[in-house]
């Protein structure tokens, strides 16, 4: 059997299942691959033929039948070199992976794309999911082109786009009075009363698993050298779980060898509770009180596992840097000014780089990849603008002498 | 040379200039590669190996060093089957070309990127345009990018997204109390007068050399077997003649045999000037009066080249065709519930088809590509949901009892 499931508590092996996720020993269960099996059509040869979407890592994603994947054309998102930030700060090399040039505008959909065909391999028509927005969205897009009914939950305050997206993609949109986690209660109590498949953060085995699909296409796009650090916004993390996940597999194959990236989390003050815990003890503990924060993916008081983001960062070697509103929005205005829209959490990963190079914690010798997570666009207020109207070119001169 | 300029009219042959357009005899001067060069390295085999962006087609653009490549990772956009449609409509194939995937979320990346590149081949540092909307954005991200000064001209009534995002890009940004023919006679008084490069529609070579690139991903994304009918909605038209100048390259090439897609122009009722050019005589008049569609990209009375675009729908076996408002909401609507997330003028291709299966134009045995060239969210206006506010799920079970 290419996959299975392993508890990492026991060392129990059992066959992979949907909803399988709980030994009975009370361990997590997560998926493991037999690699003398992946290995015998998983090489860097054959990768060099395959499709630009993440399933080119099919052996690496747990479907059985590929006839099953539910594809929208996400991942193989381009990695870009900011070359002005790369002289301004004087550091060797600095990239931007543009996870906003996917189906849905938002890396979520790597994710998705992996629930939706493993739920549509076991004849799942009904999913629902809680969201602070691209999540929401992604379910709502890969559910609809599969067929199944979806219900999405978002806190009450999420950016009107972010909603109206999901509405177009024909979810059942609904908005919550709380946070984040206090809509996945409502998605929890629905699995048995609705009966609908539950795809929040790590409820089942997908959306890391698609995730994990970040970090190989890093390491086959910097021709498997790994760069030295990884800047990720964090708010439920499977991204950072998924990306250790990878790289480890990639290491288990003999794809790279040498150290690993520096995984450095990126969240907003006012819900930072990875950079608490990595500031004090070192012991995970959710932000219960004084979530000030802006209503971003990066805003998760509760994320389901805590204690697993902040072990990798300290494998790893990486950290974790909390940066506020203003810090983000001038980042997003120097990202814009050099080509890139970045959503909040995107421009806040270029914000804590600029905090890691003044502190020294990032050196000139260095090679950085910054995630893109989504665009601006979502986030967007929704005021016009109110520039001059013209009518001729000498309206313009007009303007333009007097600015 | 790979490439020079040749005259349509009198066939005269002149070297490449970044401002040649007009031939001694009045003519326009349309680019010509030697193919005896592109063929020593542009083989089906070696493009298996190539970059996933546009540039995999470098022989065919008009660059003569790689170095001046201007990318921000566009191109090669996913071609995604509607089955959901082909089952509805009882139609072989049915593709949709997602363009929305490129850096700018529109195909506009393609020709900026081309024309960006050109631009600083040539040593430019400033640069202008007028636009709807997608081109200004385009221009405005490729220019900061490239570290050039950008100006862009747009209709007073473009959608309050698309302004800002020029602004976020860093462009200077104005509104024209006007179309976009009449904020492209303030851009064309300012070639000389201020000295900015113009790349407004068939101003200048790249912006059409890069929308062949659509034209050559179809062919190489379908196996080198082109479809029957492709259907692109219609402002400027540089992207019809971009994709058929890419057919007759291909056909030259000998990379594609057998008959060239028929193309379909689709417009908005209220700016149909094409439609009604192929309803009459088949000569094209600029709409002069009663342009009442929505700002769109589609919404361009007077094409710098409309007689071109008549002249291809011709050759090509293909049409032209109107839809109103409402039948775009309609498509918009659909398309999302299929999990894509259309532009209007995207969804108008959608809207077009459903004419054209139920005039019988297209046939069961057809393959079809729709262009769906950016995404609904630049377009949505900008209002709150009104979505009830829920608590528990609890809460949700009453709302869905009562709906």
């Amino acid at each position: 059997m290419r996959f299975t499931l392993l508890c990492k508590v026991c060392g129990k092996n059992v066959p992979f299942g949907l909803k399988t996720k709980i030994c009975s020993c009370g361990g997590n269960l997560n998926i493991e691959y037999d690699m003398e099996i992946v290995k015998q059509t998983f090489t860097k040869e054959s990768l060099t033929h395959r499709d630009s979407t993440m399933w080119r890592y099919a052996e690496l994603l747990p479907l059985e039948n590929k006839a099953n994947i539910v594809s929208l054309g996400e991942g193989w998102t381009p990695l870009i070199p900011l070359r002005k930030a790369e002289a301004m700060l004087s550091i060797n090399k600095i990239w931007v992976k543009r996870e906003e040039q996917n189906p849905t505008n938002s890396f979520k959909s790597r994710g998705f794309s992996a629930a939706i065909s493993l739920a549509k391999e076991y004849g799942v028509n009904q999913v629902a999911v809680n969201s602070n927005g691209n999540a929401a969205s992604a379910l709502a897009a890969y559910a609809s082109y599969a067929g199944m009914k979806s219900y999405v939950f978002l806190p009450k305050d999420c950016p009107s786009l972010l909603v109206k997206e999901c509405l177009e993609y024909g979810a059942h949109t609904f908005l919550v009075d709380g946070f984040i986690h206090d809509a996945g209660a409502i998605v929890k109590e629905g699995e048995t009363l609705q009966g609908w498949h539950n795809i929040g953060t790590l409820k089942e085995h997908g959306r890391v698993e698609g995730k994990k699909t970040m970090g190989f296409e890093i390491a086959e796009q910097l021709n498997w050298k790994l760069p030295d650090v990884i800047i990720y916004p964090t708010g439920g993390g499977s991204g950072i779980v998924g990306m250790w996940s990878a790289f480890l597999e990639l290491q288990q194959l003999g794809f790279v060898t040498g150290d690993l990236p520096r995984m450095v989390s990126v969240q907003e003050k006012g819900c930072h509770p990875l950079v608490h815990a990595l500031e004090s003890t070192g012991r995970f503990i959710p932000q219960t009180a004084n979530i000030t924060s802006t209503p971003t993916g990066m805003r998760v008081p509760n994320p389901p596992d805590g204690q697993l983001l902040v072990s990798i960062l300290y494998q790893s070697g990486g950290t974790a840097i909390a940066v506020d509103k203003e810090e983000i929005t001038q980042a997003q205005v120097s990202l814009g000014h050099q080509g890139i829209s970045s959503s909040p959490e995107g421009a806040a990963t270029f914000a804590g780089l600029l905090k890691l190079v003044e502190q020294g914690w990032i050196s000139p010798k260095d090679e950085v990849v910054l995630f893109n997570t989504s665009c601006s666009m979502k986030y967007m207020s929704i005021t016009h603008t109110d520039l001059p109207i013209i009518k001729t070119f000498e309206d313009w001169a007009k303007l333009s002498t007097n600015q």
